[in-house]
């Protein structure tokens, strides 16, 4: 029999808790877990195992086996809650594997089963698989708590990379934060990529293997006090200096002060820092220069440097993000990142035509990132939400007799259910409209000046994509907080660092408002365009009357979706242009104003655009799949996410031109009704084939298990804040002798 | 001359900085602003000064006085920076006195200057007036340090109050957080309330002087870990164990422990703890009772009391939401309030017919709180936003021949005027709204059961506009502060704090998917009800032909937008309320299963409702109004907030069924236009109208002399992690040590 050992554990209530371990290779068959099932119920307790099969679940006694994990994985009780019967039932209910769908998402069983190794290392490492315990952050990390943090997983994540020689943590941490919520995350995604974009040949010879051996640790140092992505207004100088063959480095303004960059603290050693090259008092715009900030030895920051950390933010307070102060810091002519322009010890400058753009390319390269990793959030809050959603039950529906019927689970209302599936089909849209744009920008690092138009183009559908995804991602985690109620609001819901940390990329690496405007004056280009321009906006010169569609219009179709979506992206982009035209030649404005004039509507035409291409790759995604339930799960999906448009915030531009009317609208409410009927009770395994360890999710409310209430308790009991007092007789001391006895005794 | 002393001053840099004091009367009048202008340039520094009157500017030398506060305040330079220069022009722009629209926000002058003399008496108190310090809580406090500030402000609060006897203070605090944020705070805006609704009268004589005298402090205990407003799920219990004449108090399950009720934790003393009411095994449903939770004496927790706090939250980190366990608690007979229900000594129960919702009146009074004070902390935000984006200069216009223009200020982008500008209209439509609706239901908690009509239709009002308050003002306060770019996700923004408190509203007493529901159901009864149906909602019987309407449809008069918004009403209202029945007799849904499937059809509905009212209150306060440019400035933006609701993402509702068209569409975006071009040079006087002092703001972006950077760059450099830091070289020694050397070296 597979069981060899049993220990109590558990910080609280161990009575209740056993853990049962076993050798791994007899727990491969059906057998097996009927042994397992007679153990656990002999001892009617709960019990921990891992075994190498699929979960089931037997009359009254439930034993959930979890196959993912490649340790001991708390899921098994004898004696299961409500909550926990409710999460069983839920996952009993799909139509389809979610095992193939994790394939589909992560790229082939052998991705999985790397992804889900190098998790599970780290994790270790991390000492985060506990689900008994209370995360760390939940807490009362204070900042230099947080920072520790930071650095703790960061030095996790890049002994993880060199020793096993994988990509996992590059983009994101082990709670899928996007690399900034490390300090040492920007190295690999913004200074590495610097490197490879401006550095000359020989320059990234010397640089690139000191780089990515971590002898060095670099920030990417762009930001200013006064100054955001407009790299033009940047003030930093670096002025040439022929006698000492040097650039002299400095901030002349209060303005000028490097600010925000990640990691510029105290955790860089290096930074590219983009400044004002001036030679002999002429300035020849923003260049990126290597500085060395701190000896290498101690870490002392060389003379001249100011750094500091910016201090509290809503959230990334495991990162240092700096500031730097550079009082007139000298450095060696060859660090001068030469790629494109280059100054000679004489003072001659020579550059590419093409650098003024191409300078703009690491930033473009980070928003890939975003685009490329940024619904792995999204899709968090969707799993968290919605395993929630099965398990709380609360109130009945209107005209409900009381005494007849229980609460019902959340996700029997059709306004969760409707919130949190539209959500989950916005992360796989995201998803499959990041790997369609990923071709168009992926090479880039390695892309000389030769490919400047594919640089255009890459960096028009890269912005407009960049603002939608990170806007749909923050948006969608908000909702989902909300979705989960009280709960959703306290920190071991996993909820608010999931809203914190996406919130702030529709500002990171360029605003969405500003993005969006990049994409439409593109599309304002394409519309009087020639005839090579690229074949994901050759629809813009259509000359379809747009009024002979109409009668043909079913709402249901994919196809017909598309072509909806396609129509008001064409208008929106045409009517604009046109009205940008009229503003200069009928009313005298210069292309200035009546950009400005028409602001607010050229980002409604790009943003009809991004969504077009964006329903265009997940219709084409599902298209390629085998037929089987697991397509037919992603085309309900897919389904979902169009009508979910066209009634939503945008929807606007699909019906003020007549185009749609309300019975398009009415016959779409009772589509969604169908969709969502279908989608229910694949929820819970839309949730699991994401495959997120329960460790990753670090959410009381979203595990795997559906144990919500215990696991609160539980943790709420170990809140640090708890603990102390309960050493105080139950008293908070200090608060109550200095504030609360005064105010009983009326002595103010 | 008015000035009599000056002294350096400011943590950093202090060379550059001067206090001015002087002696109050004398600086009333212009000579003596000449007096201090004259030495202030003497000195060249930056003075400190508090004048009785308003403020201005001269050439160069600029000094800002500041007529509001009573006491010293850091407003003048004469050596402006740029920042502050640009505020100083925008200021002089506006096209009226922003005293007079004080005066009308806060209810006439008299009221301005006692709420300005409470501000400035607790900003002393909690000395946050100093504008060249960091802010304590954007510093580094734990959660141990949140919460001692909690307390710390809480007694303040208390101790003016008392002192003062006003109630300034009561539903917010002194930064416009809603009084949850203190750990008393809802000792006042629950706790009493409850007293007052459902104590017996000998109960309320006894109970409400301990309470209004503090001899008490209250927690309204109601939401369970397992539940939470749909008060008939509760499970605690109250059995009635007749020969000790006591009702025992017990938590019978976990999910039944007591969770979320602020201040439960470790500040209150009793709770109004709701609970199933059993008498002889028979459940008589929730009722209210008084429990002792602490020793007045030491605050030790009585016997079979396990209290403690729920951990980390978004925000409200400053008071102890808590959690309470009881285990078979014995309180007397007495202390079940009975107002509305009784239980003799033997047992015998009795309660007035309309018990069942008047438990209900506690949350329904909460939610009137939010409502009236909510839109404060949108107005808060819009100020902070506005004002930054008058001295932040980010960019240029696409077309703008770069050499020859410099960079713009973030309010010259229509973006950034129209987002910002209909978020200061919202404010504006909240507060004339909540105002409309204070009648409906201010009086409640002395109205008794004889007034069960008018309970039903406040709840019914109160419910949606709660919900649409509370989404308009988080939606509002988290688009402020995206409008901050970065910065605004700095702690020291001020606006991550405005998120985090505001965000939860939507949830708060009542989730406002719900609360919509709540008021539809109400419309959907007065669609087929009576001639005795209220006057704000009659409207919904009017049979006129809605395509009658259409021809006449001018989108740009005050009158004409009214009867758009009540056509969507009364349209989405009988349309799904059609829906809801022909589901029943066509489809043979029962009316659960109807309501399930138009659900989110009923959300809308009551949302057009809703914000119809809303205009309605908007424009019929800017009618009341005497003629003059503080009118114009508040009818410019009630038409702004009309448009944009149009344009906005409800907006569809006005179009599906052909009322609106794209041609109103068109128009609307050209006097949206029209309307923000006038309302720019308005701006900064709208920001200053609010009258919000600095220390409320609490904002390096909001201040009110514009100068960002600067003061920045001073808070930075106070964090406690930097002030560390210096300490030990300049290196952070921990991180350092164990994570940083190991990577460079390559020991990982």
């Amino acid at each position: 029999m597979g069981v060899n050992r049993i220990d109590r554990c558990g910080p609280q209530n161990s009575s209740d808790y056993f853990t049962v371990q076993y050798q791994k290779q007899t727990i491969n068959s059906f057998e097996s877990l009927i042994r397992i099932q007679d153990f656990v119920h002999q001892h009617a307790a709960l019990a921990r195992c891992q075994p190498q099969t699929h979960w089931r679940m037997w009359k009254e006694g439930y034993i959930n086996l979890e196959r993912r994990w490649d340790r001991v994985f708390p899921v098994c009780c004898s004696m299961a809650n409500r909550q926990m019967r409710l999460m069983n039932e839920a996952r009993a209910r799909a139509s389809f594997d979610p095992r193939e769908l994790t394939s589909i998402i992560f790229g082939g069983p052998e991705a999985v089963k790397a992804c889900e190794a190098a998790f599970t290392r780290i994790e270790q490492v991390l000492r985060t698989s506990d689900l008994d315990k209370l995360p760390d952050t939940y807490g009362d990390l204070d900042r230099t708590g947080q920072f520790l943090d930071g650095l703790h997983f960061g030095k996790a994540m890049v002994a993880e990379k060199l020793k096993h020689g994988h990509s996992v943590f590059e983009p994101i941490t082990p709670r899928y934060w996007l690399a900034n919520a490390s300090p040492f995350g920007l190295h690999v995604v913004m200074f590495i990529p610097a490197l490879k974009l401006l550095a000359a040949p020989e320059q990234l010879a010397y640089w690139l293997p000191l780089a990515e051996s971590y002898k060095i640790i670099g920030a990417y140092c762009q930001t200013e006090l006064g100054h955001g992505s407009f790299i033009r207004g940047l003030q930093t100088t670096a002025t040439f200096d022929p006698p000492n063959d040097e650039f002299i480095i400095h901030s002349p303004t209060t303005s000028s002060t490097k600010y925000w960059p990640a990691g510029l603290g105290y955790s860089a050693s290096h930074a590219i820092v983009m400044a004002c090259l001036i030679i002999e008092n002429r300035n020849h715009g923003v260049h990126p220069f290597i500085v060395q900030l701190r000896s290498l030895e101690d870490y002392t920051p060389l003379p001249g440097i100011e750094l500091g950390d910016i201090g509290l933010k809503a959230g990334y307070n495991s990162v240092d993000n700096g500031y730097a102060v550079f009082t007139h810091v000298r450095i060696p002519r060859k660090h001068l990142l030469a790629r494109h322009a280059q100054v000679a010890p004489d003072g001659t400058y020579t550059a590419d035509s093409s650098r003024p753009k191409l300078v703009y390319g690491t930033m473009l390269f980070a928003r890939g990132q975003l685009v490329a990793n940024g619904y792995l959030q999204l899709a968090q809050a969707a799993t968290i939400a919605l395993r929630y959603s099965v398990v709380r039950e609360q109130g009945t529906l209107p005209f409900t007799s009381i005494p007849e019927v229980a609460e019902l689970p959340l996700l029997a209302f059709r306004a969760q259910q409707q919130r949190l599936l539209t959500l989950m089909s916005r992360a796989f849209a995201l998803m499959f409209a990041a790997r369609s744009a990923g071709s168009a920008y992926a090479a880039l690092p390695d892309q000389g000046h030769t490919e400047y138009r594919s640089l255009e183009l890459a960096h028009a559908t890269l912005a407009g994509l960049k603002a939608y995804a990170t806007q749909t991602v923050a948006d969608g985690v908000e909702d989902a907080r909300k979705c989960c109620g009280g709960h959703g609001y306290l920190a071991m819901s996993g909820l608010p660092d999931l809203v914190a940390t996406t919130t702030v990329l529709a500002t990171l690496e360029g605003e969405n408002c500003v993005m969006y405007q990049q994409t439409a004056r593109f599309l304002v280009k394409c519309v009087h365009g020639g005839a090579d321009i690229d074949a994901t906006v050759a629809y813009l010169q259509d000359s379809a009357d747009p009024e002979l569609l109409r009668p043909a219009v079913d709402i249901l179709d994919s196809g017909e979706q598309l072509r909806i979506f396609r129509h008001r992206a064409m208008r929106l982009v045409k009517e604009y242009a046109q009205a940008f035209s009229a503003s200069q030649t009928r009313d005298g404005l210069n292309p200035a104003q009546a950009w400005n004039t028409h602001m607010m509507g050229f980002i409604s035409a790009a943003h009809a655009h991004v969504e077009y291409t964006v329903l265009q790759s997940f219709v084409e995604a599902v298209h390629q799949l085998d037929t089987g339930p697991t397509r037919l799960v992603l085309q309900r999906l897919c389904g979902l996410f169009a009508l979910g448009c066209i009634d939503g915030p945008h929807g606007l531009g699909f019906f003020d031109d007549g185009h749609l009317r309300a019975t398009h609208l009415r016959r779409a409410h009772v589509a969604v009704g169908e969709l969502l009927d279908n989608l229910v009770p694949d929820a819970v395994a839309l949730t699991d084939a994401w495959n997120f360890s329960d460790a990753s999710l670090a959410s009381a409310l979203g595990c795997w298990d559906g144990n919500v209430y215990e696991r609160m308790m539980r943790w709420t009991r170990q809140v640090p804040l708890n603990a102390a007092v309960a050493k105080t007789g139950n008293v908070f001391r200090p608060g109550f002798e200095e504030f609360i006895r005064p105010i009983l005794k009326g002595k103010l």
